[in-house]
């Protein structure tokens, strides 16, 4: 089998191909097999090198099953699809999925019960998000609240690794909105620095913890660090000015997570 | 001041320059200020763009009065000069310095105070052995061994911002001869797998300590694995199949200082 025309005639079980804008082509082998595993009626289309055939196998049998189109094609040509030298040889046309609401995300963790989440602002370099989703996906971080949501990009699925299909990405651009929301969701509010504030490992870290984190260079803004329920800083010897934030973000997912160990 | 030529006739205060290949050029701006506030005198060459004069400031009032050579240049000849787009207007040609040996490396640490080592095998990617240095410098690990330090190249350096100027890089090409002077010294050795394992933090962690970490993807060799004297996983819900290796040596480094408490 080298290629599957879908849609060739005849009624398909998936609605009609929409607008190219409602698709997102993701790439990189980890993060478009968790993709597919975990959303395969999104799945469009698929282009792939030789080499990734036994990898994708079951992909390509739902392919053929779903009358999706899929096509054997060489590096170039993924190449140019990703507009990306970091493909590894795979891409997958998916759906793109309208990112869950605030509201719909909050009401969906069980009240009073242990419960971190990540609030992200300016953090657009698709290394560090990427990253910061992958850790974020392996302590079971429950949502990563995002200033800006178009900031996950297909380079930052990439370097997510499958992280950013179970860690849902909510848009969160008003600040005052969220802040009001996340509190009455008997969420505290922690803010990371760089000095002053509370060493992280001393601190008590509250079992509903939303921790924001800002990008690196620039960090918080000061408006948002000043009126934080704590201020955590990750104690060192001052060698270097910081941790790069995906690092940062870790440690502090981490250290919530050994103290409430929700995910062990 | 637009530039200074050095070593125009008469004598200077530094040895003539060398071979072109005994010197290095960093770039980065928190690299580059790491390298000289560490190591003035190796200084030979500086290259900067006429944004980057006032945070190099003593930096060129040094080239100034020991007669280095310095220019202020366009972004293009720096590119061109560093071979990377990543070089923030600067670039420092220093002389490069010969790694330590592991035995003046070991003795160079106290005996039976706590002292953490990273031991790196086959961690070649730039981004990650940058970002391992920075969190190495930041908790205070005294030596990374690096089975090809080759690997510590400009690249790294600027990743590092500053962390390879505190965190001496050793060869240790030869595991045998490593294991067993490790051994001598007291230290124990930790691998890092991804499954089975003791959990770290359930894991009683030695005082001396050498972490074992392999490259992302290919991980450690297994007859490396198989005679640690512990194998440490970070525990996690499985959702992706193993965290970044800088990520991951973050939180083992972390771990370690938190238990210790030698860096806060």
């Amino acid at each position: 089998m080298r290629s599957n025309d879908a849609h060739r005639g005849g009624s398909t079980p998936h609605p009609p191909r929409t607008r190219r804008e409602a698709e997102i082509r993701l790439y990189g082998v980890n993060a478009c097999r968790a993709a597919f595993a975990h959303r395969p009626n999104d799945l469009r289309k698929v282009w792939l090198t030789e080499a990734n055939i036994p990898a994708f196998k079951p992909v390509l049998a739902w392919c053929v099953q779903h009358r999706i189109g899929y096509r054997v094609v060489e590096d170039d040509e993924i190449e140019r699809l990703t507009e990306s030298s970091h493909h590894e040889g795979v891409c997958l046309a998916m759906l793109r999925r309208e990112p869950p609401s605030l509201d719909d995300t909050l009401a969906g963790i069980d009240a009073d019960a242990p419960a971190l989440l990540l609030w992200l602002h300016g953090v657009g370099n698709p290394h560090n998000l990427g990253a910061i989703l992958r850790s974020a996906a392996h302590f079971g971080v429950r949502a990563a609240l995002l200033s800006d949501a178009t900031a996950l990009s297909p380079a930052a699925w990439r370097v997510a690794e499958g992280g950013a299909e179970t860690v849902p990405c909510v848009q969160a651009a008003n600040v005052e909105q969220t802040r009001t929301k996340l509190h009455r969701a008997g969420f505290r509010l922690a803010a990371t620095v760089v000095r002053d504030g509370h060493s992280l490992y001393e601190a008590s870290l509250p079992s509903r913890l939303a921790l924001l984190l800002g990008a690196e260079g620039t960090g918080l803004p000061q408006s948002l660090t000043d009126r934080a329920d704590v201020r955590l800083r990750i104690p060192g010897t001052g060698a270097v000015e910081s941790l790069n934030v995906s690092v940062a973000s870790a440690l502090l997912i981490a250290e919530w997570a050994r103290v409430h160990k929700t995910d062990a």
